[in-house]
């Protein structure tokens, strides 16, 4: 199968969709978030507004993204926008009078809204309804766990090629540059995110960008590494010790792993987010490192790289066979250093599966 | 000097921004897009909310930013929210009572304004003022010119090295690949925005992502570039064609470099940004090619890779010194292919100048 045309079945995500109007009293849904216009239509330009109504399916594009949205979008009618796409949609709407059209209140701005207000008239209500295609988006279909699991192959294979390089003398940035530069000769169609290589001080900042330092003799070095192949991210953190490890970094390296285990573990079916998280934090608690841990344990992953379900402390959310998490606890001790350790799980029917192999070795005897 | 380090004069920028409060009447503006906040603090985290007072600048990070936040953040507050930022922000304004507050209604969703207003409190007003940092950030200081014009001068090189490459048999995404690599490796942040390399028929797709296609013999090839460098975003394309041109081809190429030649030069302090579309436009009129020209002329580059002014069709923001446009025309023959020239451009007193210096010659002979 050709990666750039996985064809998935939009159709019944639309049908999925459709089956929840009537719950939330609104006869269509206007979307406009990429990501979701992706989800339910196959379009993958950087520009469009789609509407999913009680039978049809509209995706209005400018005029240099016709061509490419007849050729992606399945099953919808392709409409080119002369004008401002949200104010074409609100018009179409306006003729049709489907009375209550819901609008996504999450990803659309103030402005955007009032001049979708005022295009689509009087007579028409809009109803908030933010989170209606990403809450079906977090729980991934067979087809979707595939992409994602190729895509962590990918980068898991990406980084146990680098690993080698990552080695005293070499620069934060150019290790980035070697990293997105291999997924993408791998047949990735980019980074999912900046690629972060953090030495050092700098491991202690939970999302340092890479810089132009030289990693250096006992440096701990933080690699959060992810590729986007067919649309689908993945997401990993992997943490190497140059030198033959003290007893401090080897303790703080072994009890973030732990935490690890326990939250990945805690990944099953029916069990809520918040158990994840907790399951991480209380065994650092126990090793008096909790208070490091700066950041929640995880995130759902997907079309984009932060979606739903949130997996943080408190996280109600209950996980699905088909959430895509990623388990990703740290430990950050200013002006020494951080260790952070993150896969991305595939929660299923028994075990968690975990999507990104690669090894969790921390140090090499060279 | 260190470009991750690039120290602009923020102060200024506070103090220029805080000059326009009295005509605005508002007595504070809350700042929510992060190349603003950027732009005005020097934090370059993903995520923050600043407030720019009558006297005082405050930014709210979460934990995992609070480091890097009063390390990057010149003269301004850094406060480590551990709730939401927004709603941190908003219960510190209502303390303060400042009667009221400017927030950006062009990024802000309808959702976080809701528990903006929400935490805020009813007798504060929130008066929309989206625009007031984007109208500051068109006109570039000496400073920015120069980091656009290294970032100009960056993507160039790397396109005359790659170019060498650009044969038949090469493929879209390695091509892709390879100068986002050279990018970073000669100092870029990044990419401003995915690279485009579309060939043959793909080329007719304004805004094709790279595929895993092979370069033909006889093809059209687009290659649309830009690198990051100090936070400011450089944007170029070139064409190329594989072979010796016929005159259909020719022609096609030397009516869209006429175009663009036309509309750089007139690209000067006191035109209208609509004068620099009509420029191009007219040229391809007199072709009667104007009608596969489907999109604007261009764009303001910065920051990010498309802010103010909009350079199209009847656009009447007033070019100033400093503001820095790119100009692209482009002619789409579907089924055929197209050719897009594009340079950044710097409005200057005198000749406009050309931040991306890279040939403009389509084809070898080899």
């Amino acid at each position: 199968m050709n990666s750039s045309a996985h064809q998935h079945d939009y159709e019944a995500r639309r049908r999925h969709l459709r089956s929840q109007f009537e719950r939330r009293k609104i006869a269509a849904l206007l979307v406009t978030s990429l990501p979701n216009i992706f989800y339910l239509t196959g379009f993958r330009g950087s520009a469009g507004v789609a509407l999913v109504g009680g039978s049809e399916g509209l995706l209005w594009v400018d005029p240099r993204y016709t061509l490419q949205a007849n050729e992606q979008a399945a099953g919808v009618e392709v409409v080119e926008a002369k004008g401002g796409l949200l104010k074409e949609a609100a018009r179409w709407i306006r003729r049709k009078r489907p009375g209550s059209v819901g609008y996504d209140d999450a990803a659309l701005t103030c402005r955007e809204f009032a001049g979708l207000e005022q295009a689509g008239g009087p007579r028409l209500r809009w109803v908030p309804a933010g989170g209606m295609v990403e809450d079906l988006r977090a729980v991934k279909d067979v087809d979707e766990a595939d992409c994602i699991r190729k895509a962590g192959e990918l980068t898991a294979r990406v980084f146990e090629e680098v690993r080698r390089e990552i080695r005293p003398g070499a620069r934060e940035s150019d290790l980035a540059a070697e990293i997105e530069y291999r997924m993408k000769r791998k047949g990735a169609e980019g980074a999912a995110f900046e690629t972060i290589v953090a030495s050092g001080g700098r491991s202690a900042w939970p999302h340092a960008r890479p810089s132009s330092k030289l990693l250096k003799e006992n440096d701990l070095v933080i690699i959060d590494l992810g590729a986007i192949l067919c649309g689908y991210a993945a997401d990993m953190t992997r943490t190497v010790y140059l030198g033959t490890p003290g007893r401090r970094v080897r303790t703080l390296y072994n009890r973030v792993r732990e935490a690890q285990e326990c939250a990945i573990q805690a990944a099953r079916e029916g069990r809520l987010t918040g158990e994840v998280d907790a399951a991480a934090r209380k065994t650092l608690e126990r090793r008096k490192l909790d208070r490091y841990f700066t950041h929640s344990t995880g995130h759902g992953v997907g079309l984009e790289i932060h979606e739903g379900p949130r997996v943080g402390r408190g996280g109600k959310s209950r996980l699905e066979k088909g959430c895509v998490i990623t388990v990703e606890p740290g430990v950050y001790l200013e002006g020494f250093g951080g260790v952070r350790i993150e896969d991305t799980v595939l929660v299923t029917a028994g075990e968690p599966e975990i999507l990104t192999p690669a090894s969790k070795d921390a140090w090499f005897t060279s």
